[in-house]
């Protein structure tokens, strides 16, 4: 939060915020439609993630993204390739999404797709470590992406993303044999400030990884697809 | 911004802001200080940078840093261990440094030095490639960095940061041969929305770069420096 926002104000812009948060929710509820809310630094990985889990997971399941970036389409176009629902979301000035931002692209896909047969819809945040984890769109988990460029240190320095996450992905492990990082400092900074999340060391490029993502993507699906009815 | 502070109040908010980045420029300009606003992602490599130019310059010029972090003085006391005044702010849960937060700063730095006798004060902003380029603090100068691990892209979606640096760093280019990543685009796609700045590619771990960073530095300071006033 804008500490220039005074505290009451800030307090009621999150607690507005919450209630469209939940009336998305419902929404996706109503629909048995899971959604993550995907967050992270700028170039950690979000987008070639979303377009690996899209590749590897689009014929299993149905699919859909709303995508948020301040300005341009550019993440919004490459996903388009894989042929599923991309509503965009260009924020403005905005440092993140909020609920009422992703209402609009709710009302979005239910106009360009069956909503009702949709299992996931992935929302891409804006690029940032400390807004958008203080502002829920209505998803059911979040997901947080650490790339190892960034150091040991951030889990301790941006703590809000890495309590509220239900899943981390360590990205970029690729990379680790150039950098001075010790991948288990990053596995014990998170560990003080959240023992419950799901931590995935992942490369997009590599592949290492990606299937323990794609089954615990696979798992939370499960979860809450409505049962089916009997026939009989 | 954040989208839901209604738009007459935001422009308030940084209309107070900037009134209060303005008082503390007079406050640097009445000191013959410079005062740099240095802003990137989280994990672009700014503490390494600033432990680079403390190193190479503290024996020829005064230096002060004012230290922004949500939470933790982990790099405050990195910097601290050069020997020169480190003032730290902890930001709580705003996303940026605001000029009202480095006016207590400014006052923590005449308690605890001979302000009169700096030349240039190092103000390291919070992690975050979107709200930072938006307060001003009282800055001569704002330095970006951004990491070729972030990708080409980045100047284009987050274009305010990009469009307000006076110097831009592309930091990390020692990692280049194992990104696929061209440098010239980084380039192109700043100067499509920033004629001016200057651009200087740079490796904390190799040097790479270092000396002509160095020597902006000493041109910005050399330009703001009180004339000596003559002894006859």
């Amino acid at each position: 939060m804008h500490q220039t926002v005074d505290a009451a104000l800030g307090i009621n812009l999150l607690h507005a915020n919450q209630e469209g948060a939940d009336h998305n929710r419902a929404h996706f509820d109503a629909w048995g439609v899971t959604c993550f809310n995907v967050m992270s630094s700028p170039g950690a990985g979000k987008t070639v993630l979303l377009e690996r889990t899209l590749t590897a997971l689009k014929d299993e399941l149905n699919l859909a993204v709303i995508e948020g970036d301040m300005t341009t389409e550019l993440d919004a176009d490459r996903l388009r390739k894989q042929g599923i629902p991309v509503i965009a979301i260009n924020t403005g000035r905005s440092c993140h999404l909020d609920a009422q931002m992703v209402a609009g692209g709710i009302h979005q896909l239910e106009q360009c797709t069956d909503s009702q047969s949709l299992d996931l819809v992935l929302v891409e945040n804006v690029g940032n470590l400390v807004c958008p984890a203080e502002f829920e769109v209505g998803e059911h988990a979040k997901i947080a992406l650490l790339s190892v460029t960034e150091g040991e240190d951030k889990p301790l320095k941006y703590p809000v993303m890495f309590q509220s996450a239900d899943c981390l992905l360590v990205t970029k492990i690729d990379l680790i044999p150039y950098l001075e990082i010790n991948l288990e400092q990053i596995h014990y900074n998170v560990r003080q400030l959240n023992p419950q999340a799901t931590i995935i060391p992942v490369s997009a490029r590599s592949g290492a990884g990606l299937a323990q993502w794609f089954d615990w993507v696979r798992q939370q699906v499960a979860q809450r697809q409505r049962p089916v009815v009997s026939s009989h």
